[in-house]
């Protein structure tokens, strides 16, 4: 059982998708990956979005670029949760797949993030399942101290060294 | 047996898809059209994409606004040619129905025309059924005369009147 | 105790944001709202976000419009889902609320929806909320049958009064 | 005689193109190329396009970049259906080709494929002219399941080598 | 004899374009003004613009909209200067007509003014003709100087009656 | 003697621009207002912009649409700090304002505030002022006050009134 | 005497701007080529817009990229037919500059040809100064058969060679 | 004490920060470098937008980019001038975080500088310092001088070199 799918359109999108993937596995997050085709392998994706939930899956996320219909074919055939990752890499940078994706008719909503933004999806669904998951949101307190530390520790060596020693280390 | 269907995602679209209907009745080209959503209504969209050919059909039309995924879903399930017509109306004035429609990927193409092209939609369906339909393609090379007079005849009358009397009349 | 917390930075945004509300009514979830300002209001924002989760809330959505940064201040103080509901009206028309919006950076997602989707912000809390209430999934599911209903309804009238009958109903 | 013309506004732009050239040898479809232009050769480009129908040709495929007037101009003077490959490489990455060329106005539609969907431009010519035949609408149907194998390998190996394996291999 | 030739492509365009000739008749600069079409009336179009040079016109206007291919089927036909007034009005707003005017290939060049800027138009027909007319010279000096005293009349009166009063005038 | 110039490229320009003069009143700053213009008025405006310092003036404003070179101009005469506001109603929604502002090269800033946010324009030059001015630095502080008061105020109106009363008062 | 003077905003401008006086050597006009700047150099740029009329020059070329005033700036000083190349190379890829350039307001208009198409203002050039010399007019001629020409010969070679062949070489 | 604040959202935006910073250093003036966040740091970033007015702190300058909020949050905390500089370089190229920064709303004004002009930032700083220091406002002036100066040469070195040794060298 994985309590997060993260399915993409083509094995092209998987270097992105990855920083997704360890996103989830820093929380500790049991998922599947696939995949998948809105376009290519349209049967398979419905089915994989319908039978998600009933396989104890909570979230799904779904990365795409250009004419991006993952995310949206996924969330026609579910009532779980899909969080979109538009992709960029095609002649509009991506433009296409933001459009394509964020914006969903009434009813079929799509939770979208950033343009290649593959890791704040995996954050989003910890943030999802957190809400059922006591151990999971002490990991995200941690992380956002953790994140805020990282850069406190940044601005403490560049009033160290100086910003052009901070460039040139 | 209808040689084109005429899709649209909401019943919203229809004051701009009738013209494509219009365009269809004056070529004499038979049709259904349907309300139908690639994502409301997955399955019963599939199932007519998917039966479409079998049925006689020749070239199917999809209209659809926003993130506009009905004529790609449509494409999935067919071999049959697929002309989309991105509608405007959205936040982003048919941007987003544009980018959704026109760049799809590699091996399933959507045949894409001007955003609220409706009318060109009906065109473009009969010049293709005019391939195998000797008196279409009379009636559209008529109707291509009747295009160039309509606009001789107005420069005629712009040269009569001269501009302001034109702008009158 | 509310389950959803709406926040919107003007009052000017209340018309569209009351449809995010209502959606919320509609699936019989709790509820409390707020006008607060990322800017005119920073401190206050910041507790309101920073108190949500101990007071038993469990997702955030903001409404902004313009140099929409209302969702990212308040994802910045929580680690509960935050939706966000990027507003129109704007000389740009809604796309520098879009962009301020989705393209939040590494370790902070916001839950983007379409410019103006605030319906569909409800929408995607209730299915956030679903994963830990039986209940509310059935509600969701019911609700997806019943969009699919409404269509095929539609469909149907159509096919009874043809276009031209549909269109002067 | 070839059942496709594919017509390119210079020969920088065959790159791009010959993507298309290799759709049409994959399915088998008698083609004739040429570099012509709607600026430089106007007179000729306006023969090809009206001498083509009657050659025995079906379907024009045109590809050409920025202020792209390559296919409106090519359907300003047939009744063949248009097919237009909007190309990228000038400063605006394509979009001022694709606004150009899936602009037409009402009458004169072309037939847009994504910024640089030459390959894409093939497969819709061949969906045309497989309403025709048989044999070809046979292999537009294997090649959809070849489409559909493919992805399904993909994930089959993903499935087994893991992400990390598979994005090393 | 006319000096000046002034063709759009739908007596849509009119009510823009006369501002145009208003600006011609100003400087009193002879002009023709023709509805033409690059796609309903190619060969017309091209005709006109080969036999320009031969009649005695100096410099062609074109005001055209959406996939604005008209100043750039005239350029590809003479080497008389063409200027170009990309309509707005499309659903694009006129940017579509901006990017299919201006971005013309090398060696074939289309002078673009403003968006809906048909009076600059004549303007600058003005200018390239007066290269030749010294009248001419002197009466676009004389504009100039009353640009200038009409912007000078109106920052008086705003001195006089204060903003407020400016504006309830 | 006025501490800050407020120019404006046209009498069009008034409504709009009169909101940054409104923001100077409030905060009892002394102005002058002109209308100026780039390209009708060179001379005069260059001029202005030389001679504003020597007579006392710190800041100037400069409002403009469209190929909105107004402030650059100004800030290529002095070195006072210019701030601009960008005015919209061209076709291009106040894009080409916007751009033509912001993105002035190296050596010569221009202080950049929102398409038509001239009221914003007047604050910040009321921020800049107060740097030498403490009555005004406590104005500006109690303006603060009074822009949190207002949106406590409607919140607390709306918790009262509900969402529904609200929108009804 | 300078028949053309070619305006560049900066040194960096250089490359791209080269093109132009190619073009303007291969037609044999005589030119004069500046570094100077509207933003660091105002004065001596009005200067040189305001004396050109006087010293023999008929048309001035201005180059300039991000927020590009150059052109705007010495229309207002001159008469003179202005023509403008918007430079790319900024973040924004030179829409900045095509907005900056081309949508001048009523009374002052600019000659905008596509961003980075250098050589073509050369060819508008020629064109202007072809109306009043039967020679350049001449070599516009045998320009526009040579442009003929080459496309000619490359279709020639691609039918000889065919596309493989035509890449390899 | 430190007459400006620095600060930007990530160490990965030093190195075109560092450019603002060298621009103050060039014009003598003292300053102080943050890393900051305004979603990974909220509080630290808000509690050193409070205090900077009371420690002396006259301009704050805020660097970022994507959905860049640093300047905006730094706003709500301070009625000090605030520069911001919208950094390029995410999927969007810096329009996100151009609008993000720009389209502030009424009441809480940024002054916003051109996608990467750190440069520039730091002038516009030295300008609002210069009301009340003479000396630097004279060093103002002769940086002014310098920029003249500097474009003076260049065009004198191209006029000995002729643009083809200007290339070269």
């Amino acid at each position: 059982m994985a309590e997060v799918y993260v399915v993409m359109g083509s094995d092209s999108d998987l270097r992105v998708m990855s920083s997704c993937l360890k996103a989830l596995e820093k929380f500790q997050i049991t998922y599947e990956v696939f995949i998948s085709s809105a376009h290519r392998l349209p049967g398979e994706t419905a089915m994989l979005a319908r039978e998600a939930a009933g396989k104890g899956t909570k979230v799904i996320i779904a990365g795409a670029g250009a004419a991006a219909h993952l995310a949206g074919v996924i969330a026609a055939w579910t009532t779980l949760p899909v969080i979109a990752v538009p992709l960029g890499g095609s002649a509009l940078g991506g433009l296409d797949a933001l459009y394509a994706t964020v914006q969903m008719p009434r009813g079929i909503p799509v939770a979208t993030v950033a343009i290649d933004g593959a890791y704040n999806a995996g954050i989003l669904a910890a943030q999802i399942l957190a809400l059922g998951d006591v151990e999971l949101a002490g990991r995200l307190a941690r992380y956002k101290e953790e994140l805020a530390l990282q850069v406190k520790e940044k601005n403490q060596r560049l009033q160290e060294l100086g910003y052009r020693g901070y460039l040139e280390q």
